[in-house]
């Protein structure tokens, strides 16, 4: 049954793990699969998966399991990933660089539409068929191109100005690359990508 | 009061987070901080700080907070980055490079020392001071380098088995780059960065 309640952030954050996995289980040709299934490749328990999922509805049939197309279109609708999402990056050095070309963007509905930086040097220079702008222009941009999600590559001492523009300009979800936790007002979202809190969690557990 | 139990995973995940703060603290040569100042700039609840930190002792007199040098040397103790780690990277494509580049890793004690491809076309470039080996030189170069850790940047379909060839070399912490969920054995630990899995977990929310 689905309330009106709003799902657990934590259960949305597990939507997208999902998602992935059944557009792997969609090209190895699999029409249905189980809870259990979708677990062992997770190593999530199904029964928290089938809760999960429960939030939103009635995906599977006892006994039947889950249509693999039915759910992965039903997932990307929740997700709001049925869609092409426009993104502002801020940040032409190397990370920025290598940001505007990674392409698992691209293959899941994610596309860097203009590229800003504050350094006379950055400004100008072309990121593929981008070109880099200065931070004058981005509330302009982010306006003309209706762009809701930016991606922030500068240094930890910028970022937190930076994401006071992006937000000023109407950004509503914002994914940091520089290592520092940012504020940001309600309303908005923002996560956060530093590979070496992941490595320094399990050096923890290294004799 | 310290006991032998074991620190949830959960807290331990926090500790980087708190270390990256005060390394900030200590940039702008604060001597002395409370749980509230951590707590503002971090966005968790001061409670939550300090009962994580009990965990591993007394770090903070009553009403005067915690010395910024000491708290940052023992959580570097107990995460274990209070030494370089060296780490082997597999993948030397777009992402292989990026990665490679990245100045992060170095200024908090993390290293590529090696770096293995399996495509002929790739092995004997040059990544800075580093050829690319071909994976048949994997298992002796980590062995003759004392290596632990591993990033993970191949394509999807590659990275379970590049895992197990990193398990078998005795590689026990690896952070994956491919955009699939991968399996490892007990006392292996994992960690993933896939920067579309957070992307669409802000999407949901967005109007």
């Amino acid at each position: 049954m689905v309330t009106n309640k709003p799902v657990p952030d934590i259960v949305v954050g597990r939507l997208p793990i999902y998602l992935r996995a059944l557009r792997r289980f969609q090209e190895e040709a699999c029409i249905t699969i189980s809870s259990a299934d979708l677990a062992r490749r997770l190593a999530i328990g199904s029964a928290q998966i089938r809760k999960d999922l429960s939030h939103f509805g009635e995906f599977g049939r006892q006994g039947r399991g889950y249509d693999v197309s039915r759910l992965t279109t039903e997932l990307s609708r929740i997700l709001k990933v049925d869609r092409e999402w426009g993104m502002a990056l801020v940040g032409a050095g190397d990370l920025g660089s290598a940001i505007s070309q990674y392409a698992g963007f691209r293959a899941r509905g994610f596309r860097v539409k203009c590229v800003f930086d504050k350094d006379p040097a950055k400004i100008g220079r072309r990121f593929a068929d981008l070109e880099v702008l200065g931070m004058e222009h981005l509330l302009a941009q982010v306006a003309a191109l209706s762009i809701r999600v930016a991606i922030v590559a500068v240094p930890a001492d910028e970022a937190q100005a930076v994401v006071n523009d992006l937000v000023a300009a109407g950004i509503r979800a914002i994914l940091n690359y520089a290592p520092i936790s940012i504020a940001v007002p309600p309303g908005v979202s923002i996560q956060h990508i530093d590979p070496v809190v992941h490595l320094q969690r399990m050096t923890y557990y290294l004799e």
